[in-house]
């Protein structure tokens, strides 16, 4: 497999970035159902092995979701504030949940809900996210077994078609756009910021 | 005027982040022309005198100013790393460019492009963004009149109708939803993370 030529500066990045408490944290944007967008922060769970997907997780009940099931496409922002630069990833995203067929598919949800803390695991056992919540709201404490995926869990991969890097340093700035061809081959072009 | 309900934790977030360089970079998501989510990093550059309006600038040449002309609608995602904190605010747009009509409009305009640095005013004078660049590229080095707007300079305002607001610290942690009635009224409901 060749790697995506995008992922030597984002691997830069995210070493050079790697004291910042949250280096990981990523901005993404989705449509939603009456057409506006939405945006919110999520963890990178890391690359898929053997490929450039990026890995992140999800309870199925929330809002991104069904946004995703309605438009299964996203955009990520993700800004480094030590090296002062900012990746822009589009691409379709693949909602795996507990009742996607095919053997692979579960297999790689298995793997990221092994690789979560406990605490991330037990918000899997929360009440409904958005919902009411009352004084006599239940939260689970006691971590669900991390063998077993809560069926509420997801994972989500998002396969980029178009990287948007633009560095803040320089004078002018630095831009190059990076674009995958239907075929698979990537191009790279230097823009203006 | 009555002060919207969340300007007050918003306030105290940017108050108490306040050391971090990047405490006003917020993530505004638009819907592209064909119907993609998209998604960058932009500075917060206050409140507008007398509303709740967050007031940004724009390239009238840049993407997202295409994007509000087909869908006049974003959602800012803003997290402080600091207090572990993230706001999202959703609402309509409103693009002042140079073509804009009616007074009060052209004057925040030339009042936004007061407060830039020269620095910020000079990269209105670049070449179109997003266009190829190459060792020819000329970039303008003598900052423009800090008085006379750039034609290609633009206000941008959104108008929050949608406020969600999660404390990630917390055991569990903390959510409020805002949502502003059609006749102005504010309602809070407390929800589940």
């Amino acid at each position: 497999m060749t790697i995506a030529p995008w992922r030597s500066p984002l691997s830069r990045a995210l070493h050079r970035n790697r004291a910042l408490p949250n280096a990981r944290y990523v901005q993404l944007a989705t449509v939603r159902l009456d057409g506006t967008p939405a945006n919110r922060t999520i963890v990178f769970r890391g690359f898929a092995q053997g490929c450039d997907d990026l890995q992140f997780v999800s309870d199925r009940r929330s809002e991104k979701v069904q946004d995703l099931h309605h438009q299964p496409i996203g955009e990520l922002c993700w800004y480094f504030s030590k090296t002062r630069e900012q990746f822009r990833l589009l691409g379709p995203i693949t909602v795996i949940s507990a009742t996607t067929e095919a053997e692979p598919w579960q297999q790689q949800r298995h793997q990221l809900w092994q690789t979560l803390s406990d605490n991330a695991r037990l918000q899997f056992c929360w009440p409904h996210p958005k919902q009411q919540r009352t004084n006599e709201t239940l939260f689970a404490t006691v971590p669900p077994n991390p063998m077993q995926p809560s069926p509420h869990f997801c994972g989500l991969l998002l396969q980029p078609t178009q990287v948007d890097h633009l560095e803040l340093r320089g004078d002018p700035q630095n831009r190059w756009l990076y674009q995958r061809a239907p075929e698979g081959d990537w191009t790279r072009q230097t823009i203006n910021p």
